[in-house]
């Protein structure tokens, strides 16, 4: 299995946010490139694919919000769409209780839960891996079956994420000499698997 | 230089579409998030790229709008605003004569061409390539100072257009075994070039 998880630190956890100015909901747009980008290739989904984004913006924050390559249903690959499933998303989000989740629609889901809690659970049962200048090439990299990249948003990841990670063991790759956006990101990654699994 | 040409075969050429509703219009989120993927990196765009989109849908086709990484000013990465811009763009490009090209606002340009008319410049200055499940690898392939990549939309480059190409000495390469969209070609394209430049 591939996981990907966006730490947005700033995108809006409420659903009073404007489809027609996503970049100022904390960059609403860039979150939904960077799921486009991790889901979908052409005519197909990627089944082998879980997304998750850490959003820790205003007003309801922590909240991760799950998309299953799997079992997804409905969604468009295209920004505003996809803005208008996240809202949907973010107003059923509003009445959980810390830690719990809910399925919105067809393999959406969505929990009142901190992205350090997410992580954590993931370093259990899967191989956690963030970017970092220093890291390994990608392209030599040991990737083990079930593997879960951490990418931050425009802000990047903070200090104290990338001592968390290390802590729980989480490998450092590098992708290539040019910083990328993190919607950019998940491309290059799935192309390296895409390589590595065929 | 690095450019990429993108063939819209349905991508509207006349102002009239929704902001709302891209997906409807020849599949204009696809071209703006091409777009977004040619151009930006973190922090920057890529001067070193030049993207033209060759617009092949109703009602004033056809239309090449291209957009220079070098000079490009006020564009912001996500799908609605270069859409807009697109749209402001087409709007001065309906009193164009064949062949007529005009700079509509800061690195962006809009002519009356056919894509043919553009790939046959092209190749005079600049090495052809176009992607192919069966061309040579991406990782191994020899490329030219000056490169130009052929993208197909949805729709793909139909077998007259590769006929084209081939005549035009263009190259075939292969970036791994999925199928991705045209947005997420120029991606790994770009990521090849800047590990070889560095």
């Amino acid at each position: 299995m591939r996981e990907i998880i966006l730490l947005a630190l700033k995108a809006r956890t409420s659903p009073e946010f404007s489809l027609d100015r996503l970049p100022e909901s904390g960059r609403m747009d860039l979150v939904c490139r960077t799921i486009s980008n991790a889901l979908w290739i052409s005519k197909d989904l990627r089944r082998d694919t879980i997304i998750h984004i850490a959003m820790n913006g205003p007003n309801s924050s922590p909240k991760i919000i799950s998309f299953y390559g799997e079992t997804l249903k409905g969604l468009e690959p295209d920004e505003r769409t996809i803005a208008k499933y996240i809202k949907l998303t973010l107003k059923e989000g509003l009445k959980l209780k810390l830690n719990e989740e809910i399925e919105v629609s067809a393999g959406i889901k969505i929990s009142k839960k901190a992205f350090e809690s997410l992580v954590k659970e993931k370093s259990k049962t899967s191989q956690l891996i963030y970017l970092h200048p220093k890291g390994e090439d990608l392209r030599k990299f040991n990737f083990k079956k079930d593997v879960t990249f951490i990418l931050g948003d425009y802000i990047g990841l903070p200090r104290k994420t990338e001592k968390l990670l290390d802590r729980l063991g989480a490998k450092k790759v590098n992708l290539g000499p040019k910083i990328l956006f993190a919607s950019h990101c998940s491309i290059i990654l799935h192309n390296e698997l895409d390589r590595r699994t065929f």
